[in-house]
């Protein structure tokens, strides 16, 4: 039984004791290979997307990380992802690309899409490249991490289709848009600035987690379905459907405003209706950004150094060890759970025993250490 | 006395209603123009300054607008701006440049940098432009606006030096960034979306008109040097300095992850040092899209008036009349104002005239209706 790894007082993001098991990430990256091989990917595919997600749980992110195994396994059944599934570039000027993902796994689509994006940026130190047909991503940050570590700067957005619109706009008491994460990852001397954020108060995958835990929700997380506020992670699925709040609090109409950029850069710039109902997965939009472009990249490394110890060197507030960077958290969790395991709920694990089961795949039991 | 136009329930930025008096935007930017020519000013740069000032505030943006004409001319007697200075382009690719703004005024530097980020996003259809020794550039909204009058869509960063640094990062004590905004505009078929954010709780200029009315701040705004919670402005000017929240109440690492990011983009990306001592002025970053590279323009701004009515069509929240965009609330304020006038604390009014006095301006009075 291993504790989650928790953000220092004032840094919680998520409250979680009580963990019914770990499972080491070396077998979950084994399952999780063999099940999306046995679903229809090719190897290398299989790889990437069960590499992806059992890193995103080891760096924390429970909520997009291996709890996405057996859905994605599942979505694969039912046929809305396509394994395997070709992916097409179109280019629209030196720049800028659009990149149809073909329904194939959200990981592998956006993978090829960031890496478009980081070949054009070489070549021309500012791209823009934006998907179609791209299924649930998992972690945004994976991707513009992808870029930082190639000495580039990346931002992203994702949105979800209209069944997703679980967020509430600024004074309204029905969900217009979908919690519309942002990221951004940035290269230092050593491990990159990894920014992953919501633009609501949570997003949906933390309620879930909460749900699948029987956790109450902390306050001001959701509304209920009557727009009245609520700590049950039940009345925010309902039915009927509450909602979740904008990032900000009483400052909620600037998380409003963000996502609302997000679903433009998803949606509307990629020729689609943000209201159509036959619609599915996410929409991504990268920017990437070669910093070489405007000084070498060892004097942007070294500033960004400096930069880092700067903000590191405010004396922490009351109860908080250390002030951390965006990603510095995600890291030591990662180095953590490599040691010591990723806890996952027992909903999750019992489907991936399921899957396995079905698709006839080994559960490739722990070996005593 | 006219009311200070505010938010309705549950959207209001800053509470006024003790207005000393108003001033028309006739008169204010005819002085304003008057002033920044007698301060050496070419007659098309005062009066840009004068009208990104002027109507700022028309759009309820005091804390940004007029209140800002007697500082600049601060500014510039002190010798930090320089009227009528030239500035330089050194483009980086097809798509990159950086702005010299030579310490002209911060509104002609700036707007100076997104024609250059509209021109290069025309042929390339993405850029980015960054800037050196540009000033204050007032409301930073005002400059993606213009690039989504001309049907292109904009994102801008602003930071400031280590001066402004009144934002506590998150978990610490000392602030380590300013308040950092971004902006964004995008185009529909009508008025476009704006939004323009602190990435903090709010921005100072805001606390500084709550001073400058004896107003006390709304409760979560600062902390006090002691890292208490204060709702007295004075608390956050000292000496000792408090600090400034960053965004997001509980979920204030993503305010602080958001407000890094404008610091990357307006110091390192630049070549510069956050912690230079010497630096002051604004460091931007403009990055601009073209969609007519992605849809026809046309059908680009039908999706978005169609996104419009489906967000705006969510019931309003309890006290709340209706759902509005980013950007919505500010052309009613202006068009109100165009009317009522714009309403001006008394220290900033015995400024202007103060500086009419001194440069010899007439202070053009108000004509009977």
């Amino acid at each position: 039984m291993n504790p989650i790894g928790t953000r220092g007082a004032g840094q919680s993001r998520e409250v979680g004791t009580r963990v019914p098991q770990t499972q080491s990430h070396e077998r979950l990256l084994q399952i999780g290979r063999a099940l999306f091989e046995a679903a229809g990917s090719p190897a290398d595919e299989a790889d990437l997307t069960a590499r992806n997600l059992v890193v995103t749980s080891l760096m924390g992110g429970d909520s997009h990380g291996v709890i996405r195994i057996p859905e994605y396994l599942d979505f694969i059944e039912r046929g809305s992802i396509i394994p395997g599934a070709a992916m097409t570039v179109s280019p629209r000027s030196e720049g800028t690309a659009v990149v149809d993902c073909g329904r194939n796994l959200g990981p592998v689509g956006a993978t090829f899409a960031i890496r478009e994006g980081i070949a054009r940026a070489r070549r021309h130190k500012v791209a823009c490249v934006i998907t179609q047909n791209c299924p649930h991503v998992g972690r945004l940050g994976a991707y513009p991490q992808i870029a930082a570590e190639e000495g580039l700067i990346a931002i992203a957005t994702c949105n979800s289709p209209i069944s997703g619109h679980f967020v509430l706009p600024w004074g309204g008491r029905e969900g217009r848009l979908a919690t519309n994460p942002i990221a951004y990852a940035v290269p230092t001397g050593g491990w990159p600035v990894i920014a992953d954020l919501s633009t609501c108060v949570a997003p949906e995958g933390k309620i879930r987690w909460h749900r699948n835990l029987a956790l109450p929700l902390p306050p001001g997380w959701i509304h209920d379905a009557a727009g009245r506020p609520s700590t049950d992670p039940n009345d925010f699925y309902g039915p009927p459907r509450g909602g979740i709040l904008p990032l900000g609090g009483p400052n909620g109409y600037k998380g409003f405003a963000l996502g609302l950029l997000v679903e433009i850069l998803g949606s509307a710039l990629a020729g689609l209706s943000s209201t159509d109902p036959t619609r599915d997965g996410n929409g991504l939009c990268f920017l990437v950004l070669d910093p070489s472009c405007f000084l070498p990249l060892e004097q942007f490394r070294a500033l960004m150094d400096e930069l880092a110890a700067y903000i590191k060197s405010s004396p922490p507030a009351d109860g908080v060890d250390e002030v951390l960077l965006p990603g510095e958290l995600e890291l030591r969790t990662m180095n953590q759970r490599s040691e010591s395991g990723i806890p996952l709920d027992d909903r999750t694990w019992r489907a991936i025993l399921a899957h396995c089961a079905r698709l006839g795949v080994p559960t490739y039991q722990e070996q005593p250490a």
